[in-house]
């Protein structure tokens, strides 16, 4: 069943979402039918009313007591996310890291597929993991535009990232999982006229998988045992 | 010059201050004296108001139109962020994950250190990276202790993700960086008696790593593109 949503989410909110729906997962496994507020609360790690407040934002206003029926939430929330729909990815730079993540079973999650793998280094390219083939970078543009790609996982080294970012949004793709511990940003042709205030990179997301950048939140929260985190709700 | 931190500070502002030092770091580097907020959050794409309002909570507060010392500000926040202490830190789960993580030169990023690697596999234990021999998991809980690490990189496989990360905790280890895409918990006795509330896992600092996350938060933004990110300020 498909709810209109009439409010922005929040980004806080989706991150909790996709930990919700993979507590719903392993409810589903474990064959629980029902579920509550509460439950995916302690499961979460997060209050029951910020539960409920995320879950108002697609419409699913629980009633205390009444709780949730586990396979009908689930499928709202992919829904919601958009995971009901076929996700190609291109993974772009094949060193240590990229070929880690190209051997994950990223099928397993939804319909996400490895669908081309891409790097400049003559030893690399021609290679192949499992039935895939290092492809040269050169192939990329008409390759993303034949398929009708628009995610790519970004694994190249962080001196290449910016320059590569940019390559890809000409090409076409409009969302990046950027592995670089930096922050891409829009071209700088775009900067100049806008200083000072915040850009968008028009039409293109940028998440960031950073484990440098958590190992130093970690020292934060470490060394000063008076400041617990403060998730804002 | 240390300053006293009046108020807890915020998640998302920690994250924020990690992302500008790594911006002063980049103007270091680079040669650059000075820079401002609206320098910052262009390079941090984020907003000069928030730059500012983040830089506060630890006393720092700019004029406008004064902007800082680059060099002066990258040793207050790492001074805030506990950046300045030796950090140990132990690798957990010498799959082909913890290998590309325990490869990664941490040293070059402040005072991380890391001091031990841990597994259960015959085939595993007993070799090394670098000079770091992987020993077993027996041998943690007197190594943990007679070095006093705090800091420990999990990077088992999901299933045992949360049993690795009690026996850590029972340990002595404080905080610990999850790769696997779990959501931790307290271990289950001390959850049976707050059903329903946020229970803090006391002592101890969770910090997620988990790409597999980031690409269904990208699923999102990607397919509704009404839905902007909106970062909550």
């Amino acid at each position: 069943m498909k709810k209109e949503r009439a409010l922005t989410i929040p980004s806080a909110t989706v991150s909790r979402l996709v930990t919700y729906l993979r507590i719903l997962e392993e409810l589903e496994l474990a064959g629980e039918p029902r579920t509550s507020s509460s439950d995916l609360a302690e499961r979460a790690q997060v209050t029951a009313f910020q539960v409920r407040k995320d879950l108002a934002y697609f419409g699913r206003f629980g009633k205390r007591g009444m709780g949730y029926s586990v396979a009908l939430l689930k499928r709202e929330i992919i829904d919601a996310l958009g995971l009901n729909l076929h996700w190609p990815v291109i993974v772009v730079g094949m060193g240590r890291l990229g070929h880690a993540i190209a051997n994950f079973p990223v099928a397993a999650e939804y319909q996400f597929e490895y669908v081309g793998l891409f790097d400049v280094d003559p030893q690399v390219v021609g290679t192949s993991i499992g039935n895939l083939p290092i492809l040269h970078m050169s192939q990329l543009p008409s390759f993303v535009h034949e398929r009708g790609v628009k995610m790519a996982f970004l694994t190249v080294p962080p001196e290449r990232a910016q320059a590569t970012a940019e390559k890809l949004v000409q090409a076409g793709i409009t969302s990046i999982l950027n592995f670089a511990p930096i922050v891409l940003r829009p071209p700088l042709s775009e900067n100049e006229k806008d200083v000072g205030k915040t850009k968008t990179w028009h039409n293109v997301t940028v998440e960031n998988v950073d484990f440098l950048a958590g190992m130093k939140r970690l020292a934060y929260y470490t060394h000063d045992p008076k400041s617990p985190a403060v998730e804002e709700v």
